[in-house]
């Protein structure tokens, strides 16, 4: 009989093909939800990113849960989530560098007016200009300061440009004016040119893009969600844009992925769409992370990154 | 009778308009060529960035010439050059940090398919993927190690890529492997992934990215060119992209400024063009570089950053 302990992957197929080779390797039995008949009970581990309504609660051996993802609003959003199973979320260096790869980028994107020189190479015009706002005059506010938004608070700090950070509690970072909770949150926005979204989703910061938080930016700001669709009003960006309020967006996350083909999104001349790519670990790593998580399990011990299922960090 | 040193401005229309204002605010007689009447034996010291071949060696009184840009080839690359007269170069803190934003994201646009996903983005297509090639297995190598070189070399690992820099002589820096000399330079073009070429144009940089260069680069290679036109041999790099040889190139300076509409480089599929906007000092910054110069000449003093008019360094 397979003493080895059971790791069931609930994934969109096109992610499952990257690791189930990877994870077959392992000291486990791999069943791929959907492709693999299974009995529930035979399940001992889970790794998912956003697990059907329902599905894991049915798992009554379940020992521990993988999220694929740094942030666990796929799992605790239905309220559904077997409080008893250790959760496990994904921290990964790579994945913090990558983001600040990939904020770093957008941010001088927009600074730097590259798609206007994009655009003027389409027309073979010489676009030459001084830039129209200094970098020490362009001040970026991050949404969110946990160890991913520090990183990239630093990296954009390097660049010269003024950075603040907005966080349930105040963070000592020698670069970054921190501001901090409810009472500070218009201050922070009233300074933040570029906005880039870092939070986790949870039911306190969901929908914290909207007509509120847009009115309190200066005019001309522009903003960046690289964090869940969930915390867009995407109605309330598209009013803001087309009213000249903001100047334009970066959406890297959306409430529905693949973003439709019929989404005005697609479209819109002030926004940028990119498909949920800022920050997508290499296989191999989040192999090792599940399989690591596993052998702690198997040994009595408990893997770092456990997420406390009540508060969602 | 007018007591104060005569400044000549001779510089593209467009640009002068941004320095004119401030430059009569300062204690000199200006002059701008092509506007004013003026004697040649009135004029104390010019501001240029590509005088007309022979009109320095015309002005018999004088004092010392500026250079609008941090590279001085527009001065020396025709041989008039009239020696006695010191020649400042411009050397500003803002300019490096400039570059360096210009570079990273140029880096980061062809590393992170910021491109794939525009024009996916443009035919409502979710192009999600896993980077193809690790930031770490991306080596980029840096064509020069100045004072800016290394800023961008710095801005560059700080993104988790290998960087390696070549120059004339051996260059200390911790992050950056240093290969010095024509000994190492195949050496270090056989690890470049990405070559960034931040070079003075001098006779022996003249051609420097032409097709042997891109020959001892590895297959799928990318070429960002931020000095000069006179680095590049166009058909050679366009020869290389044809091949397959070289994945695709940004270029943001070019033999003929501003590039004719006629250049086949504007409508290349492989090749990205901006209007030699790299790296354009603040006009505030331009006019205190030359205004302070004249008055340390005036003083009898000598500023700093007078380039060796033998070596053009």
């Amino acid at each position: 009989m397979d003493k080895r302990p059971t790791l069931l992957l609930i994934a969109p197929g096109k992610w499952g093909t990257l690791w189930i080779d990877k994870l077959q390797a392992g000291p486990i039995r791999l069943v791929v939800h959907g492709r693999d008949a299974y009995a529930t009970d035979a399940i001992d581990y889970a790794l998912s990113f956003r697990p059907p309504p329902g599905l894991l609660k049915s798992l009554r051996n379940l020992k521990g849960v993988f999220s694929l993802g740094a942030g666990v609003d796929g799992f605790l959003e239905n309220g559904d989530y077997p409080e008893r199973v250790p959760l496990v979320r994904f921290v990964d260096e790579t994945l913090a560098v990558e983001m600040a790869q990939f904020v770093v980028m957008q941010v001088l994107i927009h600074h730097r007016r590259q798609r206007l020189f994009d655009a003027a190479q389409a027309q073979k015009k010489w676009a030459q200009m001084v830039l129209p706002r200094r970098t020490e005059d362009t001040r970026v506010g991050l949404l969110g300061l946990g160890e991913i938004g520090l990183l990239c608070a630093e990296r954009i700090a390097d660049h010269g440009f003024p950075v603040s950070g907005w966080s349930r509690t105040r963070k000592a970072a020698p670069r970054v004016t921190s501001f901090a909770g409810d009472d500070e949150r218009d201050a922070f926005l009233g300074q933040a040119d570029i906005l880039v979204c870092l939070l986790s989703l949870t039911r306190h910061t969901k929908g914290i893009l909207n007509a509120g938080t847009f009115a309190a930016m200066p005019a001309g700001a522009f903003v960046i969600n690289v964090a869940r669709g969930g915390h867009l009003v995407e109605a309330d960006l598209v009013a803001a844009l087309d009213s000249g309020h903001l100047s334009g967006a970066l959406l890297d996350v959306f409430e529905t992925e693949p973003l439709p083909p019929t989404s005005p999104l697609w479209s819109h001349p002030k926004i940028a769409v990119t498909p949920h790519v800022a920050a997508i670990s290499q296989p191999g790593v989040v192999v090792k992370f599940a399989l690591d998580g596993i052998a702690a399990f198997e040994r009595g011990e408990r893997p770092d990154n456990i997420v406390d299922v009540k508060t969602a960090y």
